[in-house]
């Protein structure tokens, strides 16, 4: 296989050339610097996919640079996203995301605090089964180390903290009393967020239904939340709800 | 883990509400009805992500409903991204570009030319990997049998066939002739468009010089490409070209 890889390396497709050029596809020289936490890389174990992307694409635009990141852990298990159900497999949390990070993403232990403006966490059952055990436990849930102190040292440092779809039950486990949204509560078009809002009301803090075109933002918490695939919305639809999300952020940045 | 994820599907986050859910994420009732064929999930060894992910945005965006569709065989390789290495495992290409559909995906031997207006394959390295076997043996390629009869039914009833990045090399080794963009030529910002561009010129055909925020329209064949990530553009501007390419390919339907 490697033989296989250096050939068409050689002759073809340079994967090496491309690699080192992904630095640059994430970031530009000026603009607010943006951490992206992922979980893995497909909805039922990871990261949603198209969340992610979503969040990059409007970070980009925004003019941010971005670094990537992900805790060096086993995934919670591997689905199988053709049947939708559990593989005997092992996967890694911080190789798979770099599927989405084209390469390009560091080890979570590794973020510093100092070297970024804000932080966002896309959702996916990974933020809910990786990042913390929410998908098992619910409300008793226990948060991965790392992705607690990270939320606690960029809101001690008064710096916004971006979440959206699962991921903003993360932040009503750290921060009780916070203010976030999972979408409409009592509605069919989102047909988790009533029994998610109870969960995230019994932890003290206070769920504000909001549609997947709405983010709410938690000004004294700095914390910009949105549904996203919580909501059966179409893509695009999606897509610009995470873009109210991350225009937030950047501007509480 | 069976049951870890009943449990999950029980108590906090119903699996099996949001796997029935996601058939009309991608569905609307109106519109061009259009096929997108992915070969994996991962730059490295399947269908760029993002590039995927922008597809999937803009076509909702311009009211089509999608049916996605992926060749049901074992990926050439898998590639850690992190390391940028293969690595032993083996991984199906349907099962994995499962994770870019959210479950909601099929055999392509099951794709049906007459239910659909239109095909769009993203980019990636699997394209070049699983979708044909551009990676190793360059202009002397050959394209999977299954992949190879979607094109020309497509091109044969007169239907549009939309690629970007890499993929426009299917195009221009199964219909001599043709013309295709991979970026611009002798231009830094594409390090890999002057040799592509060299070898898709070998075939017969002619290769046009597009930027990553154009797309090119070859009227005659209805083929339209565009270079997304074949550029070192921010990742905003890989969307945008991305939608030049979706509402050509929309115009053509």
């Amino acid at each position: 296989m490697l033989t296989l890889l250096h050939h068409c390396s050689r002759n073809f497709l340079t994967f090496s050339t491309i690699q080192t050029v992904h630095r640059s596809y994430y970031t530009t020289q000026m603009g607010k610097r943006v951490a992206v936490v992922l979980a893995g890389c497909g909805v039922y174990d990871g990261s949603e996919i198209h969340e992610a992307s979503a969040v990059l694409v409007h970070l980009s635009r925004g003019g941010a640079s971005v670094n990537m990141f992900a805790p060096n852990i086993d995934q919670m298990h591997v689905v199988n996203h053709l049947k939708g159900e559990p593989s005997e497999e092992k996967r890694n949390v911080l190789v798979e995301s770099a599927r989405l990070a084209r390469g390009d993403i560091q080890d979570l232990s590794k973020l510093s605090v100092k070297d970024h403006d804000a932080v966002i966490f896309p959702g996916g059952f990974g933020a809910a089964k990786n990042l913390c055990t929410w998908a098992v436990q619910g409300k008793d849930c226990s948060v991965n180390d790392e992705v607690k102190a990270t939320l606690q040292a960029f809101h001690g440092e008064g710096k916004p903290i971006g979440l959206c779809c699962i991921s903003p039950v993360l932040a009503a486990k750290v921060f009780p009393g916070c203010e976030v949204t999972v979408g409409i509560e009592k509605d069919d078009k989102y047909p988790d967020t009533t029994d998610t809002a109870a969960a995230i009301n019994q932890l003290g803090c206070k769920h504000v239904s909001k549609s997947v075109s709405e983010s709410h933002v938690d000004e004294k918490n700095k914390l910009v939340t949105t549904s996203a695939f919580m909501c059966k919305a179409p893509i695009h639809e999606i897509f610009d709800g995470i873009g109210a999300m991350v225009q937030d952020v950047l501007k509480l940045a």
